[in-house]
């Protein structure tokens, strides 16, 4: 019995994909690379998991684990023949516990629809991407996802309480549970953010946060990029840390304006500032932050008025890698952070690789917490464009790690920041992770050629270092 | 060269503890078992814990790493002959930036220094356990340690960015940094409440807190303790989470009034709540638990009127311990957490277990959370006290186990509670968490027979299983 054959009679013919047609569309994510593999499993639950994991290991090939195909890093690019397992079809949300603000939920749970289902208990799952719509809670935590609302909530990690996962043996495990503190190894930290690199998640016990009992959304202008950074670092040494702080430049905002209609100003940036908790609060802190952005040379404050305002400023700030399309059929971003102090002084020198490479450069990015996402619009077709694009990203990823920055601030590595690993990890560092890795996957079957380098074992020695990889 | 000549070229002869009276005093923490190994060791820097390290690996002895002795749990009891690592003498604060609110600081800086120290910037390290005049960092890592603050702010793993640590093997690893999200697999969830079991470590980089702008302190009375439960749900449900909201019964009352003074009142349960942010919310937040506390029965509502008032009230919450003294010789106290419904139901079955042991018992504890402390109060001189300690504690535990609780709220696992881990994990569970375990540590020479109970790991033939201990 061939793969397919064995997997067919597991999971029912209609859900095992081998055709090249159907390999195709899930040989890619949001991003740029693309991949292939033999067969293309949709299980419906844990058990059929483990029929698949059993199945990989006695045919000894990969297995790649992929959400909503959402991601813009290549973590679901297939980069080794194997079997790609497809989880939106395990989107059940199987408990809301309101008393305990939890619930147990399929990892092909979509993001949104999950507080979309908990509203009614006053309830929401706080790490809130902008491709909330689309991505799934799996995807959210193979990635430790961000989002604007996680500055001072958190990403997915803070809101994973535990896990349900199936190993490359296809052994079933538990980690974690309601308790507010872990017993014994606490292994959710190294699950959340590992790619499908460790195994294949199966139900997550998220945290629900409460819905603020009120709200301010405040939309400010500034005539230069330098006062609304400063602005950025006043209101966090005022001892506030706002629900969601967010800033767009001119470029985006163009962009964004002539997509949507919401009245965004074009000016050389704004901020778009939220911030939470009873009406006493809410209006005091919305205060203190005007009154900041006014010192600091704001042009114009502009605060939503009802909730129907509010969601047409959310709509501008997450429509905005829609909007690109108007500039070109193709874009890519890229997620790095940078000490806040740095912000001026980075961005000014990604425009100018912009301007090098002949890339259109717009900015909307997390500047509460200095994660910049620079969106490039291109013409995939023109030829050589991909090389510039590429070497362009590269250009940006070390400006940030020269700034002091870091390499990802929620995008994860998959096979794009793979080789920068080196760069910021000792060998010791990667060998320890490696190790870790080993731990769940002896074999290293487990979505291979993703995350951790090549060579980032002592004892790989099947694999070549790459020359200088080490600092 | 024996090993204590050899630790002694190392560290400096007096850094090197060897006569039966310097182990007598290494050889507990404050809880109530004793061990004993060969050596004590106080390096002064990472350089030194590698040559204790590389010293261990070639004798083939255990490495027992230890803070500031104020567990409860025997973690860094001695277990196996072999190295005991005092980290007391690493107490230096490294670095404080004050713009990234961030502190690299060695293992042994005394939990309150830390914030004593970072008062100039209006910054504190979150966490702080009642034991935090004496308690280290390294060791509030060990124990992923809570205190009153971290209802609102989480437990130290929420507060530790980063990490140095030394492997058995004398290797120097760096977990996590600066960034806000960690690339990778992220090795700081494993580390921290790892209880030495994987490493020393010997560098933290902790996340510092502003200190809040205005905070109000509240002791409400109630005649029983339903109705102080109730109050806790009710103020929860209303969306508040107060920085700190703690309980004590009328024996916990009597014996600290009776030790500090402090105008408590003798009533069947206090509820001490803490709200913190800006004026505004401060008082909106206030007067919502007074109106939910009166609302469930509470007959006073005293507001702490200045900040002297607010650390009289905290110091009669903190020296409950301590106040244990008046009534008996000892003390030992569990740490159990139970969902917040069952509180009442599992206090008079706790009280229960006091009568038929006939110890005395007091309540001094994490209300928010649920985390219960049950304190013990008795003479270990008066024969066969010792084993109706140790009986009456594991009656606790289970009840609160029977109740839907979990092991442990903050004080880890350590000798005290490792049988019972099989109760709350699967065969399987475990064995991937002594995966992870040999990964770091091949030989099992880091702080062994701690944590996790013996035959964890499937290959682990040499130890027989406990009969009946897996569930």
């Amino acid at each position: 019995m061939d793969l397919p054959t064995r997997l067919r009679s597991a999971l029912g013919a209609e859900n095992v994909l081998t055709e090249s047609i159907e390999r195709y569309v899930y040989g890619k994510d949001a991003g740029l690379r693309r991949g292939d593999v033999a067969v293309v499993a949709l299980p419906a639950s844990t058990a059929e998991v483990v029929a698949v994991m059993e199945a990989a290991r006695e045919f000894g090939v990969a297995v790649i684990p992929r959400g909503g195909g959402s991601g813009l890093t290549g973590g679901a690019v297939p980069m080794a023949d194997g079997v790609l397992v497809t989880l939106t079809r395990m989107n059940r949300i199987h408990e809301v516990d309101a008393d305990n603000r939890t619930a147990w939920v399929g990892p092909g749970v979509i993001n949104l629809d999950l507080s979309t289902h908990t509203a009614g208990f006053g309830l929401h799952f706080a790490p809130d991407p902008s491709s909330q719509s689309v991505c799934t809670i799996g995807g959210n935590v193979g990635n430790n996802a961000g989002g604007p609302h996680c500055l001072a909530e958190g990403s997915t990690v803070s809101h994973v309480l535990g896990l349900e996962f199936v190993t490359a043996d296809g052994e079933v495990l538990t980690v974690g549970g309601k308790a507010p503190d872990q017993l014994g190894l606490d292994l959710r930290g190294v699950l959340v953010g590992s790619e499908g690199t460790l195994g294949v998640v199966t139900r997550v016990l998220v945290k629900l946060t409460p819905n603020p009992p009120d709200v301010r959304t405040l939309l400010i202008s500034f005539d230069d990029m330098a006062s609304a950074t400063a602005t950025v670092s006043g209101i966090i040494a005022e001892g506030i840390v706002p629900a969601a702080l967010e800033m767009m430049d001119r470029n985006a905002l163009r962009v964004v304006e002539n997509y949507i209609h919401a009245g965004l100003p074009d000016v050389a940036a704004v901020l778009l500032a939220e911030v939470t908790g009873l009406p006493e609060a809410v209006d005091a802190e919305a205060r203190i932050i005007e009154e900041v952005a006014r010192r600091h040379g704001a042009t114009r404050v502009r605060v939503a008025a009802d909730e129907e305002e509010r969601t047409v400023l959310w709509l501008g700030r997450k429509a905005a890698f829609g909007a690109v399309a108007q500039l070109a059929p193709d874009f890519y971003l890229h997620d790095t952070v940078v000490p806040r102090t740095k912000l001026v002084e980075v961005m000014a020198a990604v425009q100018a690789i912009g301007e090098k490479y002949d890339i259109t450069l717009m900015n909307v990015f997390h500047a509460g917490d200095g994660n910049l996402h620079p969106i490039m619009g291109f013409d995939l077709t023109e030829p050589g464009m991909e090389a510039r694009v590429v070497a362009a990203g590269e250009e940006i990823v070390r400006v940030c790690l020269d700034a002091g920055g870091a390499l990802t601030g929620e995008h994860g590595i998959g096979t794009e920041k793979r080789a920068f690993m080196a760069s910021v990890f000792t060998k010791a560092d990667l060998d320890a992770q490696a190790r870790i890795r080993e731990a769940f996957d002896p074999d290293g079957r487990m979505n291979p050629d993703k995350v951790l380098p090549a060579g980032s074992r002592c004892a790989d020695l099947g694999r070549p270092l790459p020359e200088g990889a080490w600092v």
